[in-house]
């Protein structure tokens, strides 16, 4: 565990100055480490000059337990990061004949030709460590010098991310930067504000005394941590009480860890063998496009319509034209309309439409921009939901497909509720039960 | 113009370091200063703790020519920035009643009840001027001080941007940090890569010996930016030169400025009061998204059809069963059929299909995960193509969606070409005029 060790990234990068890319491995890093109990002190983002990365590695490295660079490895002449770090650290750059063959190795196995420029890479920091890439020809370094270390990552992501899981959170664990594993239980809520959540937990909470609690809200989520900072607890106590919280939060509780909500609807979907359709108009495809960045949704997803215009509406979606000219297209009854014709032209199970004014223009006296009418068709029944979203057109969006999908979830867990004998009729050793289990908050500690 | 000056954004929050949420004022303020000819020297994110957000504030102040500081103006607890700052500054915090006054109108406007620590957010350091805030309750406070500038801004992006655009940036102009407009012409282009690019227009830059030239490569895309750092050629001149350049690039040439891929098409078939249709099987929805994210996009969008399973695009695309069974559903013919069905179904215009295996499961022998098929129905005929992208299930989608965009796109330029008279024969001040000027390159300056 870090304590109060310094741990600074450092991004190096023209592009996040210029506001280009996005600085995702602050994003990447902050999370991995706090997930095992460490943190991030500071993060950094310097050009890349050669005089910009020196003074700001000088800087950290006169203060900072650990510091993890990234970017700037890379063959070409705004590859600045190994060299100037030598020469900070006073310790020569040297040719090192195994990160060249990898190097030669890799270019050989693509059929692609070796450019001079790449032996660059080849050479490292006297005393540093490799770190392989299977993904690159960069190796990650590792030094370690008057009980501090450095870390240097290359920056594509594709690279980064399986160095840093493979090889540098092993190696952080063992050096007592973070924990081997995660070290908290994170319950993950959904409908229930952090205050209400604090007020409702706490009585539950305060029966043990030294548990570490975080709460950190999202959009429409709040997530909370428990954990042990005396060792207290082992982690199947501190799942025990997550199991308590879980009953208290009845609905309002997500799952168990960092599942997001339309994996665990797809989940719920699949453990019931039950399929869904959508159909969406100022959504334009988004709900869709969020089912299928889940792998495997092809079970559950039947697929989508994307109907803007009331043609559309009727062409496909069998919204009755009188129906549209009665009540307008953002109305629940075209809302149910369109859920229901979507679950029968595709024959699904349910169906889920959104219909509504996301701004910045559109909108009625009745309906004003932020009006959003959710319709759902289920072998149950019809319903539908009117909701009132302020924000820009993307917040709208976005807030109106977390509103339709968590909506499904609560119909799914209310039919899990009716049936609930679901869990203990399957097999011991099928690997949905561990997802059933998940799902209605045995937790792993009793799989 | 920023010179030499030194700038640095000091971005606080907890959420950041712990990888919670992007750095989006990172990315918004440098593209905004970037515009504008000026940049970033560092961003520094730290915590929400006093001790953090003081020792970082005292470090840049002593080094930067201008400080930015952004979130931490809250009403709660954990806000700090206002009292940390004004401490190191050694300028008390004083009660400013014109603060207190617009924090009560916005309470009273929306009918909300204002809590004391609201309250808070009326005190400024003695001698900073307010940003008024239009959007949220704590303003923005302005510091000059032995010649150095400190801008605190609110973290919520709603009222931040509007209060950087309309406050700031004319400030930041008026003592010279800035430009007072855009410093560079951008000829953004697509299809060509960054060395190419640089070949092909070298003999046309080198006739303006002292242009200012930045490359900027995105994916798929390369911006090129010309700019006159000596002074001596007008934005005029620029846009001259840019024209020319625009001659070279044919159909790679997107756009002048900052338009998207999606948002060109979209206007090209506005222009040409064409609408489209999409059937996306791997894509899921996102090509459909992107089109409903620009404002109007219903003029020229009829709507998409999301099919992942065969049945789908059977019963919504008329996709024969034979075809499937014979060439598969990740096949030219199979595109082509989707295509046609969904422009059919919408009676769209054009109808734009995506089918492929975007990993990480599926592909076969013939089709490796990452072959992609697109489909172009037009009024003039069908056709497909075949797309081999490696990477993330994530980027494999996003490739696909700018592939398809970019060849519907050369379609419609080639169709303009054809009948190139439209610019033209439309009345000199019909607004649709300058778009079109824009999309055939004549730009700004002759307009």
């Amino acid at each position: 565990m870090s304590g109060n060790k310094r741990v600074e990234l450092i991004t190096t990068g023209d592009e996040l100055l210029l506001g280009l890319t996005a600085n995702s491995h602050l994003t990447y890093i902050g999370e991995q480490l706090r997930r095992r109990g460490g943190s991030l002190t500071r993060n950094v983002v310097v050009s890349d000059a050669a005089e910009a990365i020196g003074s700001q590695f000088r800087e950290s490295w006169a203060r900072a337990d650990l510091i993890i660079t990234t970017g700037g490895l890379g063959p070409t002449c705004d590859d600045r990061t190994r060299e100037v770090i030598a020469s900070v650290l006073e310790q020569p750059l040297i040719h090192d004949p195994a990160i060249e063959a990898a190097i030669r190795e890799r270019f050989a196995r693509s059929s692609r030709k070796m450019s001079d420029n790449n032996l660059k890479q080849a050479l490292r920091p006297e005393g540093a460590e490799v770190l392989p890439n299977a993904h690159g020809t960069a190796p990650g370094l590792w030094v370690e010098k008057l009980g501090r270390i450095l870390v240097m990552l290359p920056g594509p992501p594709h690279e980064l991310i399986p160095m840093f899981e493979e090889q540098v959170l092993p190696r952080l664990a063992a050096r007592g930067f973070i924990s081997s594993e995660e070290t908290y239980v994170q319950v993950r809520t959904l409908g229930i504000g952090e205050s209400a959540l604090e007020a409702l937990l706490t009585p539950t909470l305060a029966e043990y005394p030294e548990v570490g609690i975080a709460f950190c809200a999202h959009p429409g989520q709040v997530d909370l941590r428990l954990s042990s900072p005396s060792g207290r607890y082992s982690r199947a106590q501190l799942q025990i009480l997550a199991n308590r919280c879980r009953e208290h939060l009845g609905p309002d509780f997500l799952c168990f860890g960092h599942d997001t909500l339309v994996k665990i609807v797809s989940d719920l979907l699949r453990l019931r063998e039950l399929d869904l359709a959508v159909a969406e108009s100022c959504t334009g495809g988004a709900l869709a496009s969020a089912f299928t960045d889940v792998p495997g949704a092809s079970k559950c997803f039947a697929g989508g319509i994307v109907c803007y215009s009331n043609d559309c509406k009727v062409q496909l979606l069998d919204v009755p034209e009188c129906l549209l000219k009665q009540h307008g297209a953002v109305s629940a009854e075209t809302a149910v309309a369109m859920a229901s014709g979507v679950a029968e032209r595709l024959s699904a199970d349910y169906g889920l439409a959104i219909t509504g004014f996301a701004g910045p223009c559109g909108g009625t006296t009745e309906a004003p921009i932020g009006t959003i009418y959710l319709g759902l068709h289920t072998p149950q029944g019809v319903w539908s939901r009117r909701l009132s979203i302020t924000g820009s057109r993307t917040l709208v969006k976005q807030r109106a497909i977390n509103a339709a999908l968590d909506w499904m979830r609560r119909d799914l867990l209310r039919l899990q509720a009716i049936t609930d004998t679901l869990p203990h009729s399957l097999p011991h050793d099928e690997p949905t039960r561990q997802e059933a289990r998940r799902l209605i908050g045995l937790g792993e500690s009793e799989s």
